[in-house]
């Protein structure tokens, strides 16, 4: 580790002193941490352990992407997203999953993987992380849905989400970032 | 709401059966719901209440956007953000919690303020909305952290950032968003 690095972490750096069990569900793993500060105090720190999860912006050869419209509980509402699903372990091949998730979704497959980066949606009480990728050369299959998954696909031209994105009418984070990402290499804008 | 918006509903909406409170935290409010698919069939969704958040991209005269270096602890590294902040009530002003955020965690004020729309930084869990600002006209004042709050500032050029999100350097979700939304609406690329 640099010299930096190193001043940087004794600055700014937190140690956990305690850990409490909160709650253990199917998705969140709530804690709540004690905390060693830089200055010696101690502090509470609430945060989620999440699997982590990947998502995928697919764009056809004339540049169109396979968008959902999906109902998001929590905020009450229909909105428009890329295909994106957990990891089923958490040593899963991210590649793998972002191809599992994107079949199953929406029925594609794709030819050429480019990734795209991390995406840490919360990192201040969460230590999700999404792993982000741009499919090509797509061939369309069977959409592979669990009985109780309800979402719509549709295809549009990358060129009006990047507009929907610039004027705020597409509100997902990963979306917006993972969209952004894919039409700054596709030399869209 | 018109009729696409209804059939979309219907095909997609749950609808709340049962809530059942499992931690009500200083920053999480957790709970478990039971919720009615479209198909009539019971499921459960695991979620998080937030009070909701603002996030600043403060450029300056030469295009220099003030970033922070702050320690996550659910990541357990340090990262570099744009300055952010929860409200300190759910019906703040938005605006003016962006304001303080920015005033109290850097020292600067603004002169101009537009607003780069909404971030759901994870709708599928977390219900928190996070409103995203760019303030140009920067004024140095005085920063006022709590005893308790560590970050350091620092002056990197709105190119060098938009080069670092898009190779994946810079993973936190909000500053991606934001700092390309703001590169676009300031005609840098």
């Amino acid at each position: 580790m640099s010299d930096i690095k190193e001043k940087e972490l004794e600055q700014l750096g937190e140690t956990q002193v305690d850990s409490q069990d909160i709650f253990d569900g199917f998705v969140l793993h709530v804690k709540k941490d004690t905390i060693k500060l830089p200055n010696g105090n101690e502090a509470t720190r609430e945060i989620i352990r999440h699997i982590g999860a990947v998502c995928v912006v697919p764009v056809t050869d004339d540049n169109k992407v396979i968008m959902e419209r999906q109902f998001r509980y929590p905020i009450d509402r229909v909105i428009t997203e890329i295909p994106a699903g957990k990891l089923d372990d958490k040593n899963e091949n991210r590649l793998m999953a972002a191809k599992r998730e994107l079949r199953e979704e929406t029925g594609y497959e794709a030819d050429e993987w480019l990734d795209l980066g991390i995406y840490y949606p919360a990192p201040a009480y969460s230590d999700e992380k999404i792993t982000m990728y741009l499919a090509k050369g797509l061939h369309k299959g069977e959409r592979d849905l669990d009985e109780d998954e309800f979402l719509n696909v549709e295809e549009i031209p990358i060129k009006s989400l990047v507009d929907d994105i610039l004027s705020g009418k597409i509100t997902d984070g990963k979306t917006q970032v993972a969209i952004l990402k894919a039409a700054a290499h596709l030399n869209i804008s």
